[in-house]
């Protein structure tokens, strides 16, 4: 339902939401296979150090912890309570919640407005409004923060510790950079399902997000924005500060009804140029496509902002080069010549190539480099004040030792962090390219494995450095 | 240089590329680092069977065999001559090569006309064509193919055999590919790094690989096409029976610099949309980004075509339902409704699924979806006479056996192969969908961590069937 602002209660009370010290869970099943079980197995599994109450009216133990019959028999303050009863009974438990003065509720029953049932769901939000009492989801997945040990819904992974705060309509896209987090080290400060977004919605989120501490990038899958005005104002003081990056979906023909059937996202008469305008306005990235959404989300997570097009590729792959700078200009944001950035650096980077490698820019230190001549080529470049980024790039030949150079990546990029330049990395190969990037991104580098990925991460980059300006002004 | 068609005496011996009974490698090495160490250690590494004769005139062994001063002196015939020394030796080389009457010549040297050594790299090209020589090359990485064991050039991988031969004008792209094949299940016949192409050309290979038997699907790495005639008659003959893909660089503005740096491929002149005309000409599938190059390639090598736009998607995650239509819309193959498909399919499907699930194709059977419900909807769907191809995808939510889903998917494919019906899959999440992919990929199902390659995937697959109508008229 409908917000023209963020709401401050709201936003005062999501803590509650990823860090409470105590959660009741309305419908806990002593079944496997049920939400009601998953959502504590998941809880105790991840280390949950908060008190869990367990509400059944037909149980006396769930998981081992005693079952209360209500909430409101439960003894002790109730902070979350998460609900997943039929939605039906929905209603009645949140009128106990109330009563119980919890903080925050989470619905991750489905069948409300997804299937046609949207005066039930309008109800339940304005009872909640009512009585100040913040309603997540309905349709839900869950939601949580590895700084926190924290894992409540029904999600089988946590993310690893990182600079991305994950806010997603969808729950099983949520679910797939969880796991995509765990097994490419793409780091999370904290994600959570907003499903249906009933009450809490995005702009509250990312009002939440720009106060954490741990997030330094806040990326928001959009199904629908049922409040585009309250987005609008929580991003615009958000983008000073922090980046945000939207994927919207539900564009398409088809897509405006599957968006409906998911999340009751209401996107007739809306078109992707009418979103485009509101993330032009709001200072938010676009993202295309998954992988896109993920690659700018990490690289504007770890790195800053790039200041200028001065950005030097050194690659030992000719067609990796090629494929970086026609992928440059197909983003409008074509690579300059090295003799036009700095005339100087030519002849320094010179001295660490091959006579058959090319100084262009690219620069293609050739298929015979050695880690010596990454470590030169780089130096040069960065220590140049006319260089504003770094973009490294390995492609593995039988010659190539893409362990040292990668350690050279991650030393070099120490020394001069301070100067404040963005370095990226591409390695695009096998088994030893991806253990390059899982250590890169471990070390604040955002690495890659095709070169068109990088290259999206840098122009994010250089948006956001544009985005910086505008709305710092 | 320049030919007008595919010559016959080139692809006649180009077996001998790839399967040669005898190899004198000139510039052999006993210096580890060295090219002409590397492809001789290549060669026994991955099981060559035939002889090997390294040629160098200051050494008396190599690697444990005889050395030979000169090609001349080795006793028996030579297929292959592998040519590692210094550009202004390999006049001389080719000499004795034609004096043995070798099949074929392989120049692994660099530092011809990348560097404006255009005269010297002709001289060589007309010597080798007056005397009915094919030579590969110059500025070339190597060639192979994991059905011969055959790995010659300075190339740390063999490939998981499969269906795509790759013919590559960058090395280390290709070495990217290779790479690729191992850590993703990524199958090739074989493979070839073309570097100069001075005298053996992309038509000449394209005809070979329209022969070889384990080639499902011919992917081409452009930087510059010097013969489009020759190309475009090689792929009009080839495209009725084998799917060609190509992904063309060097068409930015720096890339067209960059690309002569790296092969002495000319783009001056042309441009993208020249581009586009030849493959459209030639019958050609054309990819963007070097993720799309591999994805839409494994797609064709494995998958039959598509022979209208009705795909069916069964998911468990309404979000990358969405993320599919909407790149299908952008892609200009709009997905169609299932009740426009086939409306009977609607209520049988129906079954399948919860109450909060949505038959609307994307059809998401949601979140709680059992290894039953997808075995049943997708039975149902690829039953339908209506229905052209099956769109699979899985995410992992906490209650979703994405094993047991994979295996159920790979059953099903194997028991309605017959129908011709392209398969496709996704799974989007974390490690255990990382090994539902690897396992479908090996059992013959294109399989992908993103919605968007998927989609790139099945958008290829009805190219190629529009290819095939056309060409066949």
């Amino acid at each position: 339902m409908k917000i023209n602002v963020p709401r401050k209660y709201v936003i005062d009370n999501l803590k509650y939401a990823l860090n409470p010290a105590s959660i009741a869970v309305v419908g806990a099943s002593r079944y496997d296979g049920k939400v009601g079980y998953k959502v504590i197995e998941g809880l105790n599994k991840w280390g949950y150090k908060g008190t869990i109450y367990p509400v059944n009216p037909r149980a006396e133990k769930v998981h081992g912890l005693k079952a209360y019959k209500t909430i409101t028999e439960i003894p002790g303050p109730v902070d979350l309570v998460f609900v997943a009863v039929p939605a039906h009974l929905v209603k009645m438990i949140l009128e106990h919640a109330v009563t119980k003065k919890a903080k925050i509720a989470v619905i991750a029953t489905s069948a409300f407005k997804e299937i046609g049932r949207g005066v039930l769901q309008d109800e339940l939000t304005q009872y909640c409004r009512d009585n100040k009492l913040p309603l997540i989801g309905p349709n839900l997945v869950g939601m949580g923060s590895p700084y926190l040990n924290f894992n409540c819904g029904f999600i089988p992974y946590l993310p690893v510790e990182g600079p991305v705060a994950m806010i997603s309509q969808s729950g099983a896209n949520l679910l797939a950079a969880l796991g995509t987090s765990q097994m490419l080290n793409f780091g999370m400060s904290f994600f959570v399902g907003l499903g249906n977004k009933a009450d809490v919605d995005f702009s509250e989120f990312i009002a939440y997000g720009a106060e954490d501490k741990n997030t330094h990038c806040i990326s928001t899958y959009i199904e629908g924005l049922d409040c585009p005005e309250a987005f609008m104002q929580a991003c615009q003081s958000v983008v000073p500060k922090k980046p945000v990056v939207a994927i919207k979906v539900g564009g398409s023909q088809i897509g405006v009804k599957a968006a409906f059937a998911h999340t009751a996202s209401e996107n007739e008469g809306t078109n992707d140029a009418h979103y485009d305008e509101i993330f032009e306005k709001a200072g938010v990235i676009r993202a295309t496509t998954w992988q896109e959404f993920l690659d700018v989300s990490l690289a504007l997570g770890l790195q800053p902002p790039l200041k200028s097009d001065n950005v030097v590729m050194i690659t030992n792959g000719g067609g990796s080069g090629l494929l970086s700078c026609d992928h440059f200009e197909r983003m409008n944001m074509p690579m300059r010549e090295l003799k036009d950035i700095s005339p100087q650096l030519v002849d320094r980077i010179r001295a660490y190539m091959p006579m058959f490698g090319s100084p262009l820019n690219p620069v293609d230190i050739s298929g015979t480099a050695s880690p010596k001549n990454y470590k030169g080529a780089i130096t040069q470049a960065v220590r140049d004040p006319k260089v504003d980024a770094i973009y490294g790039s390995i492609c593995p030949t039988s010659v190539t030792d893409v362990s040292a150079v990668t350690n050279i990546y991650i030393d070099i990029y120490d020394t001069y962090k301070y100067l404040g330049k963005p370095f990226i990395m591409e390695a695009q190969g096998g088994e030893e390219c991806n253990e390059a990037i899982m250590k890169l991104r471990k070390h604040g580098i955002p690495a890659y494995p095709t070169p068109e990925q990088a290259v999206n991460a840098i122009v994010a980059l250089r948006k956001y450095g544009k985005i910086k300006e505008k709305f710092n002004k």
